[in-house]
């Protein structure tokens, strides 16, 4: 056991540090005033395809891919990758300059792992080239889709094509307009046993009959230009080879997909909690009340060190998580996949929620990352699955665990 | 000790409600749709008016100007108006309706108790008629407002008027095209003791030197028309007449007028938690996961039961503070109206939170009312003094009342 | 609406103080070195008697009993008794004193409600004498009880007997030497529907088969002289005429019963944290540490000031639940009566682990009230039904309000 | 960074696990079985030299003194020591058995450390032989000794003797009738700087004028037979050669005293959390209500989950401090160790807390390890300093590192 980074994972971090120092701080503020003016809403900033140039000539690019796909991977671990994706995660926008973001994080590690080879030279190849952007429809309006057994739009083979129709929100990414395919989750077979109804398709963005109805808002911000889209499909025919993997292997696919993508999120909460945690004591050393400096007051004393251990907490969580991983596989460690999508949010908001009350009004508004932060963290609380459902996962693999051992 | 509430009071909730349901349900969907779209930004919506003349007309108006105002006031005690505050809270936007929303009844109330028979004919009037509406300057961005002694907006006499510069943010209101004068602390003497350097004065939003520099937003959320502006005021002349009640009674009048805005704060608090709970309910009887509705579920049935109890208490809390302020007299009661300032925003975010919980991605978008909900608690956290200083002033009046005990 | 106590009950708090001043102050600490002493475990203290008779001497007895009891009930409301129970709360041993210890005042009113006239004549007169007291035993060991349809204890007709065999547990008062009967709860038809099975009989302690295993501790406090016993019925056999009621009427006593001592319990629970809140106030005024006293730490004014909105919260909803007893009587508030039950002493618990905290070790030791109400209070979120059974009373009733609501 | 314990940890897990199932757990119920028995207050039961002569030769002693002090360790960091003395925090009592348990530990670090060759040869080797235990005299009654400075026994050289007066509190370990000496900590010079009046002294537990006053209790336990004693000392005389280190190096010694003594705590916190998690899922296994298994309730569910995110945050904080303290040393990882102190005992104690719950009646009683548990746990929450302290720490150094960073 050993809690020092390996001194290639510090090197990564301060070449990854400097690259952001060198060539996105600069612009930072430009992308701010850029993001923020409602005039923009859905328009993506010029400077980003610079940005993404320059990484990907620094090889600062898809790090989020496990090395155990070989030469598709620059070759990191989930170890290594996670203080990484926590340095990105400090700005909430700058992902993307790196090519790691969500939704697209996960359906190249889909497409990498269960694409047949001509989807992988169609979709995955520019997704990983950073040509193009993706969504992932999952997520329904007229049930609840955490139980994901639920979800209710049909994907029929008629002929040589599927053809798929139902309603879908919460598909991030969708308005952005470099978003060129989804990856659809829905029912190839209503009849079939619980978990083998379900299939996944690719489905071109510009297909006729998928519609997008609205962006939706996330306590009030739009996430512009990806957002989060609800989409109807009505009669959209897509041809039978864009099935992933075969028909019924949805709910294994999502397996797939989702345990890396659940402790990337929580990576970049990490980091997002980390980035308030600082900004609050940098307010507490600024301001004063009552003839004291913030930090001077026991009420905000008691604010940092609370918020220090959780964020210890989540950074450790996740760190641990992500060794499991690299070492017994994301299905053996799906416990501790579950466990840390509850607890990394909850531990989040604690922090941002202090470091919001320590700025007062400015903590609400935009003049910090702290109010976006929050709504950011609050929705992850049930994007990917609510608390509720990944409870459910740690509690019932916990009782047979014991209940297992209590036999033997 | 009773606490039914008065066959009087049960009338006025009946009537409130009646109306409600007769003139504002059935626009709520076409005002919703206005306030939602992006190109409304800043824009009144029509029916407004109309609402307003029918509340007029039914008596249902100015009903949180207490009756110790006489003629002025429609004669309802604060324990009365509060369960009418709470109705009209359920709606985030109806207050207006009935001329009873932040920041004018604090306005009113300032201007009725303080103002000149000049000031009352010239700017109390037309905002009792709901012709105009109002500001409240008091947060400054360059220091931490929650000690108000840190205020540093200059308001110096020259000749017959006083100039004003300083730079002010937060001003709930200031956005509204019918925002035609703003109530300004800051301090007309830099060397008095420290709760008697500040003043208040009347300034029209057109006086020349009065610059709107942004909107903010909460949590995303702008709050169209009203907004929250930031507001440069330099070289701002307005006639000495102006000064209410004198010079240095700022703090006199600062805590006539919190105290009231405070509870009413509270009052619509509760309304708004007593309405998410009724969602979460619903939500819960309509969805279904693992093969149970989610009210069968454990999880949600504690949510539920927990946020009964959150929400009773936060009423009898309101409840019983409207009563000591009739009695006692809301300077008496500080400790209580200090005391409901933070108990009850956060007991209704933990009804509010537990609701979008209940919800899913619904609960964080704009569907339902639950994520505006959240960001207004939370920020309510912060506006008109954050928690930490009502803490304060409760733990030194229970101290001093313990201390002066003790001695006896 | 009123939050003013009416003037009867102020006069009826003012003799109760008065008479706690007088007459049980003094011999206080007399007490409190008898209890404490382990060389007196399960002795009863001789000034107990004493007291006793002044108090009934003073018309402070049995004031618990409603005045729906005619003739046995001292005639008061439960919200006039309210108060009263939470100033002999403040103390945790002197509701003895005036007759109005648990589990006492249940099996009272059981007896006053269900019982026979000779049943009222040979157990319910000299209990109401406080020359006896008396057990109540329906938990038990082997099953879990917050399910009571769980029950096992057998209750057979043979003859002119029932025959009862069973082990109990967590029979409080069992153990003191006063505690002449049991009201037993048991299965007399273990086919009956589920809720018809059970039936409650009155057992004499001293009865051949009845069996005193050992007494249990709460958090290491045998709370003697009462006491919380486990005991063995093995072929118990008592006249048929103890039987309460009548056969399978143990559920409809219960839901009688435990209404009035939950709510009592609540109230108790009031006062003793409201003696710990002082007890709070006072320590942080004497005590000194890194240059100020401890009230004068913004970690401790914060401590102090969410104690007050959680004792005033508390305070509140046991006074409105007691009302609407009053009002509506116990069935039709059985869900406020579920809803304090789990509410007032997690409240409790955080004011009372928070004057714990700032009295440091004193507040663990027995030099305080405090530690031995810590456990008292933690004990209680499982006595009487744990917090998950309350909880999903209400949700119950919530939601069935919801659904009635919603088809009309 | 590796979360896998290196083999030589994992092998010393197994040898320790299988000496507690060879040596402890056959005679675990007749240590309970004595430790229960009002009868045997302050007995020492007779198994304990046995299994203490087992455990010295299987090399399983004064494992907890770090690799640092040579010839005098076993030779563990104290990453490797963790997961042992977790493995010893399960059961509440067998540290004893292992030499490993407070305050003898952090007395044998502070003689190993600072004593001098007498001192050693005299009291250091029979401790560390497990012939005699000792005490640690610190905190005081009179004053709040979290802020150590308020300490106000007095130390006087007279001639060859220091000459001790004052009264000690929460001495633990000081009713053990094996006993023999104390650590003294009082004020040699009233006048010198604040950190430099204090020294610590050794005095023989029979040395005239020292008086064992009481035994105190933590809400209930007396913890026997170790015990909590208040101790009075009046004109207690012993030779001037038992001085540690020199006068007016109290604090020093303090320092490198606690550090160690915290995260020793902290370490068996987690082993003791661990434990009551465990029987939260066991009893969630075998109890039923309302038809279901007590696991399979949703709200049990979410305890479990809950209970494990924060064990295993408890757990990799603790691994993480310890790791630090072997790398950079206890006072570069000051910050870390107060950190711990308050965040461990709180996360252990949400974990017992819920367990409790989950047995009802079962937990609060001596029948499982709970109910001490959660006593133990909420004491630790206030030995060896306060929560307040810690965090107070902790902001301070927190504040400190931001501050230097931002003038850099």
């Amino acid at each position: 056991m050993n809690f020092e980074y390996a001194s290639k994972s510090k090197e990564l971090q301060a070449k990854l540090r400097a690259f952001i120092q060198e060539h996105i701080v600069p612009v930072e503020a430009e992308y701010i005033a850029f993001q923020q003016n409602p005039e923009n809403l859905w328009k993506r900033w010029e400077g980003m395809e610079k940005l993404k140039k320059k990484a990907k000539q620094a090889g600062l690019w898809n790090l989020f891919l496990p090395k155990d796909y070989g030469d598709l991977s620059p070759g990191l671990t989930n170890l290594e990758y996670a203080p990484l994706a926590e340095i990105m995660g400090e700005k909430i926008w700058i992902s993307e300059v790196f090519n790691c973001s969500a939704p697209d994080t996960g359906n190249m590690e889909v497409l990498a792992k269960y694409g047949s080879e001509p989807q992988k030279e169609k979709w995955l190849k520019p997704l990983m080239n950073g040509e193009i952007r993706s969504a992932f429809l999952m997520t329904e309006p007229e049930v609840a889709s955490s139980d994901a057994t639920n979800i209710e739009t049909s994907i029929v083979l008629e002929g040589d094509a599927y053809v798929i129709n139902g309603r879908k929100w919460w598909s991030s990414g969708g308005m952005d307009s470099h978003c060129k395919f989804a990856i659809v989750m829905g029912k190839t077979d209503f009849n079939a046993p619980r978990h083998q109804q379900q299939s996944m398709v690719i489905v071109p963005m510009d297909t006729e009959g998928l519609r997008i109805i609205r962006p939706l808002s996330v306590l009030g911000y739009y996430d512009s230009p990806e957002g989060h889209a609800e989409i109807q499909m009505t009669n959209v025919r897509v041809p039978k080879e864009n099935l992933i993997l075969g028909e019924g292997r949805g709910f294994e696919i999502a397996q797939g997909r989702l345990g890396p993508g659940r402790i990337h999120h929580c990576m970049r909460a990490v980091g997002l909690a980390a980035r308030c945690y600082e900004l609050m004591i940098q307010r507490s050393l600024e301001r004063e009340t009552f003839g004291k400096k913030l930090f001077q007051h026991g009420g905000c004393q008691e604010m940092i060190a609370d918020s220090k251990a959780d964020l210890e907490s989540a950074r450790l969580l996740t760190l641990s998580c992500a060794s499991a991983i690299d070492s017994i596989g994301p299905h053996k460690a799906r416990d501790l996949i579950a466990m840390i999508k509850y607890a990394v949010p909850n531990l989040a908001i604690r922090v941002i929620d202090r470091a919001v009350q320590v700025h007062g009004g400015a903590g609400v508004c935009s003049d910090f990352i702290l109010a976006r932060a929050l709504a950011s963290m609050r929705t992850l609380r049930i994007a990917d699955g609510p608390d509720a459902v990944h409870k459910r996962t740690v509690a019932r693999i916990e009782v047979n665990k014991s209940y297992r051992h209590s036999k033997l």
